[in-house]
């Protein structure tokens, strides 16, 4: 970690909240947090705070029948009044904005990223992730999360005898984090006030062995050099070794 | 009480969590449940849970300026899973189903009956009732839950000097719970595995000072007599008593 | 009848169309006014002009198979030029608002709510009722016509050997009528322009046999009392009573 | 008229009703149908069965402002079970088909072709035609229809000092009749049984001077010549003059 | 073609473009525009510029299966930018205008009148017609284009034993073309300058063996006369012999 | 170049078409390819082709008015049968797919990260990207050929005067290349068949300066290592590089 601070030349008051630049917000994920789904997962990173559901369905959509592979997929969605201003409900709109299903597809691309399908076999698990409270992060809080319900379902799918205990569904854990540039300094989980400011703003999901699973990094500000990005990308992989050990905390007790 | 409880020649160990057929599921209002809205409050009664807020926003709606008088309206909406089986979201299908359209539009009735729109203003506010866990009676929960939501967006609005603090902008309060004939006896406050199975569901909601704000009372599968009407308006005048104290209870806090 | 009015310590010339208090508007039920549905009627209430069509189809939808019961389902809707007003078709809006759901879903209730599901058979019944010209009590008027018109789709069903003739489909009649407070006076049969300054306004749908099959009563403007309830449910079996009558010689003929 | 008789060759039994090939279905134009809209003219033609209204309101669409001319537009719809198979209504469905648009654009076309828009002033009018009962040729009985309404609500405007009583906002009369052909033989105003097997299908109207608005032939199941055409377009002529005297002695009354 | 100049009293420096009255615009044929479509042309017509594809798929709608008869299906888009002002997406407004739908339908029928449903067999051929660049007349160079789409399409099913190489499938060739009268004098062929000012409009589909598949004239504007009529008609069949040739110099190649 | 080649351990026989992985396929860039648009280019990169067009608009959008600031925006969309499978319409299944939304978003903040939006003043550029004919990499050939269509409208806007002459209004030029690792290679420019089998994909938007404005990888088959990553990050600033020339000639013409 000293390699990161030196690199960025850190000051510590920076940030609103007094976070170091390298620092998490307070993370807590408490399971069953409802009682029907199979996988049920409340999630807060900071003010941040998303129900995370993972549902388990014998079958697949019709284009997945007969491979003998499974399917995930991802929906994500906010509560109009998670966030300081109302936000028009999109079944009141009548369709989804293009940022929803950017979000919604980021993070099933994710969590598809660790499932064996083959070992899953033909049963499919839907993932909701709905944003009861925004203050930033709630796509990467949504991954994070989102792993913790899957495992459950996965769990739940061996106690139900859906698939075998031998089967090894999940290759690996993932979690998600967002790391950005403001005023041209990198840090690591941007809350809402850091997020609108950033002049870039990047979205990391790796998994518990170290390798990434999807980057996401705009820079509709000022673009970001070669160095930036590698400082960025030291951030996010100390941000995603926390959150992995948080996953592994909770899907232990 | 006692009246009641012998019309209905009660047997109490009839229903399935061991209540009295008078009695309410146990009741939680957490009121400031989120940050962002002007009233923000989470209702459980049994295993219901809805988050219920209120948006406060200076201006009506084009039809309604020039007015002098204000507006409220509702939206219900319920997650994916907060039923046993998931159920689609509407912003996916493009469309707002029947159910939704005709809860969203009792809310917003039950919640205008009490409000004085004159002393409200040219301001608007908006109720959103977002089931996150259903076990029945979501929709009185939901006007329940609203109306303290309301209290404290009113509220909100006096401190922040929009309203002046001598305008009685709440005529009353109101709350609303369900009743129902099961097997031939009338019931209060029925959970889905009763609701599933009743002749006769009815919703009431009453004002602080026992009068009607709505009733609905359906009879798919078996009318009900006058006289079975009357014994369920008694209960509901129970529940809403109760309902109503503890309403109190937590704007005291 | 003696009572009511007394109770209501009625004013003759209070009603604009000079009606007395507990006085239906004149009402005509035709029947086979179109030639194509297995059951087609026009009912008039004073000024309002609705028609009621019944098709029968062999067969339920797919959540209603191998169940051995059949489905009653209704569909409302308005002309653009029913109303003073033109009111843009939900068709060219793109969705239904959220009105015509809360009637739709109404009418189905109520006609579902008199017919044995088992008698009928694995069959549809599919109401439409269509407001034609709007003068107040289009749901009414709906659920009253769209009962004869459901009659004679049984019988064409049972004439054209779809169903057995000694299946009693119908369990019994069911016609709806509204009532409301006025000016604090509680009268039968509100027209537009008494329903638009009407405190409160109920639906009240009954049964041949005097039960109740849905009530819907809602004071946006002024809650009403245990008593008041009680004269306006009065004043809606006096009204339905009558309307039943026309029903059976309607039907007689 | 002998002429196209000898020119068609025409065999007096050929039509399921009874009609020579050159003869109308009886025709009824009842104006005042309903009450609410300037214009509202009920037409029927056999048991085609059309609700024609025209609807007059001060002003004109934001496109057309300060232009000094009006608009005339229309919407074509049929009530579900104007048919013999019921019809999803396209508000159900949300969407308007393509049908319905190209008949509501046919209409609307052959209204705006006899009016002149700077004597209209900044006024609009729609035109709804909404189909009760449909035998074949719903989109032509609409224009002739509508034009009863369209002079009425013209009527309703001057009377009501909106448009001056000197303007001349009807260039003209028009009206509009299919022609088809059968089994090689043409043939003028098809109800369903003969238009479902035409070969070629033509829907002409024409104004009072005998001129063309529009002219729509159709020839999915086999091409038609320049002879045919001929003889379609006399036999629309002869229709035509027919109908624009029914509909002068309809507004003589 | 003597008497068309003469009948038309022309006037060769009328049109913009220096064309004589009865002049087409340049006409270009480009086949296998595209790699993936079993048809694909890229028709272009003066500036008007249409990309035609035929897609060949084995099988056909469900309600014409079992017919042994195929079908012929056609859409009709724009690009947004194809005109002087930007066009808003149908995909993003969320709904198809009527415009669009009408084309669609006409290019269907069109092609659907020279093909033999029962040489097709139970195959299908959608049309897609996209205006790449649009000056007046995209629906009749769509027609044109579309038939040789059609036909290499045809072809690519012989070659890959889809269809027995000794079927008929195309019983003709069909072309379309626009006229018009401008300033009192018929035309051929209209351009978007042309087009707008136009006093009536027709496009006129014909067979190769000189009869109408589709004829379509509008006069929203003035209407035309019988002589008008036959003037247009002749017109039209100057330009689609000309069309005809230039489609069976293409297919040569 | 050299060290790129060596730390893949390159096989010049890998790829189906023959290139070397650091290769570009052969790129054409035509400006001018529709009349109507401020910029019109057609982007040709092997068998990948888009027509992208700028539109440019005096104004900008309400929630930008009075900022001083300008907009620029884009839609993505493909032609039915720009794919070996046609793909149906979204206008037609009125509602735009998660993967449209996503790719034309990406366009969007790639465009606006090289726009000094004050220079711009308060005017708004439209950027639509149709594919015409799809063989991988049709959202990183958009983003090229979209920068060159701007750059042609905010040319036109400066010699038509709306922004003046001394405005930098482009303060970079932007070009996007796809990369992904194929059977563990890292790869150059993937076409669809090489796409389809990558185990990760990543789409690179550079500026001219040699700095990213978007990156996004994804890797849904196999997670990509840190090592890996730059490699790809690599043959994306060659490919980019070689764009940048290409843009900077066809804009010189």
């Amino acid at each position: 970690m000293v390699q990161i601070k030196d690199l960025m030349n850190q000051d510590i008051t920076l940030r609103p909240d007094g976070r170091a630049v390298d620092e998490l917000r307070p993370v807590t994920i408490t399971r069953h947090w409802t009682k029907a789904p199979e996988g049920s997962v409340l999630i807060e990173c900071g003010d941040t705070r998303v129900l995370c559901t993972a549902t388990f369905t014998q079958g697949v959509p019709r284009w997945r029948r007969d491979s003998g592979e499974g399917w995930v997929t991802a929906e994500y969605a906010m509560l109009p009044r998670a966030t300081s201003e109302r936000t028009d409900r999109e079944s009141v709109k009548g369709k989804i904005g293009g940022r929803t299903h950017e979000i919604s597809r980021l993070i099933g691309r994710c969590l598809r990223g660790v499932v064996d399908m083959r070992a899953l076999g033909e049963n499919q698990i839907q993932i909701d992730c709905d944003v009861l409270q925004a203050d930033g992060g709630t796509r990467t809080a949504s991954i994070t999360g989102a792993y913790v319900a899957l495992a459950d379902a996965v769990a739940w799918a061996k106690a139900h005898g859906v698939i075998k205990q031998n089967k090894k569904v999940l290759k690996d854990c993932v979690s998600a984090v967002s790391v950005g540039v403001i005023n041209g300094k990198p840090m690591l989980d941007l809350p809402y006030i850091e997020d609108s400011q950033a002049m870039t703003d990047m979205n990391v999901a790796m998994t518990g062995s170290g390798d990434f699973i999807e980057i996401q990094g705009t820079a509709e500000h000022r673009p970001f050099s070669r160095d930036e990005l590698n400082t960025l990308l030291d951030l996010a992989t100390v941000g995603n070794r926390q959150l992995q050990a948080l996953q592994a905390q909770a899907l232990a007790q």
